[in-house]
């Protein structure tokens, strides 16, 4: 029976640190909630199985929620993590430290409110992203820029390092023009070329505004 | 050898999911940071592990960082998680949504920069306080009074939701004392009756406005 991933359609999310494991390691999945009846599905599952928020992963009677406990569960499975516990436990850690520099990417376009619009929170947004620029992001890049020169072999961290660096990219341009990550940038090109089919392929969905990276000017300065 | 914790000295914070664990279980650990000269002994271990941030364990040669990922590793060796991977799969799940909840608490203080002080980003506080007592509080409230009604073992979650709960009750008490959730309250009396000696012990850190929780009573109307 293949993988089932469910979340949200539309944007690429929490999801897609998920789909790069199962696209990287060319592991057929079913992305549920793009199909059709998927949402109904999805909905009906979170709530049997007390899933607080998608993605979540179901293989066979396993349910797994929460982006990093899901590729803590698959990375020995497809082959993006050692089988050693102590090392394995290492990856997670490094996994939860990108979970927690994915909500301060969040929270640049949404320091008020979760369930206000973007525009609801502009001057708020503004200030949040001067600090995300000049202290926080320059924090992690500097930590993960470390860390690859010394974690050798590869593995899902490697993936979501490169979908960090892409939708940083795409969020904040003039920033990331102006930083310099070598470790994190050859990382970000030899991923990309390894998974360039699925790039160019409809189940990428582009980067847009409603998803977790987001491209707004006035916070890029 | 004893285990050793690594937090700030100072606040309960983070480290204090994992007092409670060693706590509740009498279990000997070192809390080396309020040591005298562990401050300088955290920061030398965190370079040299490569630790993103406090609170971390040693024990032996095992350095973990991330709080819910220090409970995974404990919750077998403590008695305070099942032994079935599958079970302690779930429980790890629920304690990284404690973890983002927990988040959401630390942010209605510091919605615009962690680097900032509260006083700094009054305005923007107030009204990320609002949608979190409206939205986001109820919403995580009656998740795990949920999950408390279906989970019979008691486990490391339980603690860290009597923590939640602690926590809550001395930032928010006016609103906390608007809302039921018979099950976590419950749960909240059965362990402050069990750690009753910790609690009334110096090793308890009181809460107080530099913690995650905070007592601001403009942010609890």
């Amino acid at each position: 029976m293949a993988y089932e991933l469910y979340y949200w359609p539309g944007i690429q999310g929490r999801g897609e640190f998920v789909r790069l494991a199962f696209e990287y390691s060319n592991t057929p999945y079913l992305d549920v909630a793009r199909r059709a009846g998927g949402m109904k599905k999805m909905f009906s599952v979170m709530q049997r199985e007390r899933v607080f928020a998608p993605p979540f992963l179901r293989s066979g009677k396993d349910v797994v929620f929460q982006t990093a406990a899901i590729l803590h569960y698959l990375g020995p499975r497809l082959g993006l993590a050692p089988k050693s516990e102590a090392r394995r436990r290492r990856l997670h850690q490094l996994q939860l430290t990108i979970t927690d520099w994915l909500v301060e990417v969040h929270d640049c376009h949404h320091p008020v409110g979760v369930m206000l619009y973007y525009e609801d929170q502009k001057p708020e947004s503004k200030r949040r992203a001067v600090s995300f620029r000049r202290e926080r992001l320059p924090k992690f890049l500097r930590y993960f820029e470390g860390i690859l020169g010394k974690e050798k072999q590869f593995s899902y961290v490697n993936l979501s390092l490169f979908q960090m660096m892409e939708g940083l990219d795409y969020a904040f341009p003039r920033t990331m023009e102006r930083i310099r990550a070598p470790a994190l940038r050859a990382n970000q090109l030899r991923v990309r070329q390894r998974v360039a089919d699925y790039l160019a392929s409809p189940r990428r969905i582009p980067f847009n505004t409603q998803g977790i990276f987001r491209h707004y000017p006035e916070l890029d300065r």
